[in-house]
């Protein structure tokens, strides 16, 4: 089996998953989670998005919670900025890095941008030199990669042509998104070998959700293709508003558990992350969704019961 | 990627699956499920257990199930016989295979079975001329082989040993359980290729739990390494009443839609097996563990929405 010595993981919980949740989350407990997830030695984190709060009302504090957390050295913090205005409101928060976010399919840009992948790019177009001008790196993302809840499958020639825009806008780091969850092992590894050999400057992550209980199985496919950055959300958190059937982001425990458990090194200290998925609960008003954190690790050992009396 | 072009699976949620169960599954609905399941192009069943009523009170039942159902032709059905007296019952019923049950290591062995390993054997060499006396294939599994609750990783010369003497025993097919869900995709396909090396007269089969979510994942790493026999649970029935931290099987369901996904044969109709699942989730009390039921297939697309309101 080849498979990478190391990946670099991006926690995008805060951004993907506190989205989805319909109840409130003080601001003062996103900062907290914020601050103890970049304490577990995870090299990256989408921190929030700026997005209108009228579109997504949890993420309204974007500015606060940019601003209160404790900037930890050696973690990068990325921001998602939908539109001109979200990037200007992002711009004094000083991120490492901004998201930009497409649909692939032209249906579901429209469902979740609410306009065309055209109007998307004229957007870009006019983003990308004032974020530049900020020195702030430009990173993007796509949605519905692997299969589209409208549409179905995307022809690689229309997910080459959103590639080649981005790239033409000089983007090198781009995420390919399973957002509802379709993709499987094979597929996941013949398109990011296709990628990865096609575009050799660009640095790909993968974000997998699990909605179908594959995305470990596409984990573990798309490091033998050689990828080796994925995002993951604390709790499994996470869901599309504009996707129907989308469920929770592959969580971040399950997927550095696994990832460790195969020898392969993440930074990230597993008992760490499970104290802050233990915290989260006490903040979320429903189950996470991470199995490792119901389990346990396989080193947490039972004590043996005494012989039971003989049955039959 | 090298992947088989067929594998086979079993069913064991009637057995695993129905064990687990505390409340009272009508015998009726029992053979009901049971004829559903062989009508959906699942080669082979686990139909129950011959386990003292006392020891499992839910599959006390097992000789009206078995004199109950409709034996579909091309159907395999197996049942568990956990010593002599199981072996005794089971005969009259004529199933086409016993499967003998074995933990590998010494506590979990003597928590599942109330025995030593030894025990165990002395028993089984009494059985496997009486199975054969009877014209009846004699299949046996092993429990714990990735990992103990009590006694963490299992030393490959101790499986070996097991092997070898189910081996001495005349049997050539065996499962290798994952009870506890503790395997990971590198240490399954390790051991798998080093199995299906050392053993070329052994038929394999494995038994995973998906406890830790690395289930399928561990599929698509023992396909990888030429393992091409799984057990599933429908609705990810199961859990191990001596094994603490246990959850349930693999579902079948997301067991048979990803390996299709990936364009591999099964011979079974995913609509009627998720049409099993939903008549299963009427019987039993709780959530089934299936994340197929829930999400659909990718196939099963959704109306785009219409263009909302332009916001920001």
């Amino acid at each position: 089996m080849q498979l990478p010595k190391r990946v670099h993981i991006m926690e995008v919980g805060p951004r993907d998953g506190f989205q989805a949740e319909h109840e409130w989350i003080p601001t003062e407990k996103k900062i907290e989670i914020l601050n103890a997830l970049s304490r577990t030695g995870i090299p990256e984190i989408q921190a929030t998005s700026f997005v209108h709060p009228k579109a997504v009302p949890q993420l309204a504090d974007a500015e606060q919670v940019m601003m209160g957390i404790e900037r930890q050295p050696g973690v990068r913090y990325q921001v998602l900025v939908p539109n001109m205005r979200g990037l200007q409101r992002a711009i004094p928060c000083k991120p490492d890095g901004v998201h930009l976010m497409m649909s692939v399919s032209e249906s579901h840009n429209r469902s979740n941008a609410n306009r065309s992948i055209e109007d998307s790019f004229r957007e870009f177009e006019r983003m990308v030199p004032v974020a530049m001008e900020a020195g702030i790196r430009v990173e993007a993302g796509m949605a519905v990669v692997f299969g589209c809840p409208f549409e179905g499958e995307i022809p690689r020639a229309q997910l080459e042509g959103i590639i080649s825009r981005y790239h033409e806008l000089g983007i090198r780091r781009m995420s390919l998104g399973d957002t509802v969850g379709v993709a499987n092992p094979r597929q996941t590894y013949d398109l990011c070998s296709w990628l990865l050999d096609r575009y050799p400057d660009v640095e790909f992550t993968l974000h997998l959700h699990n909605t179908r209980g594959m995305a470990l199985a596409n984990v573990v496919a798309a490091m033998q293709a050689g990828m080796t950055c994925f995002d993951g959300a604390i709790g499994g958190l996470g869901g599309c508003p504009y996707a129907p059937g989308a469920t929770g982001n592959v969580s971040t425990e399950d997927l550095v558990y696994m990832i460790q458990e195969m020898g392969i090194e993440t930074g990230i200290d597993i008992d760490k992350l499970l104290a802050v998925s233990r915290m989260l609960q006490q903040v979320i008003p429903h189950n996470l969704d991470t199995a490792l954190l119901k389990a346990g690790k396989r080193t947490d050992l039972k004590p043996a019961p005494k012989e039971q009396e003989k049955i039959g």
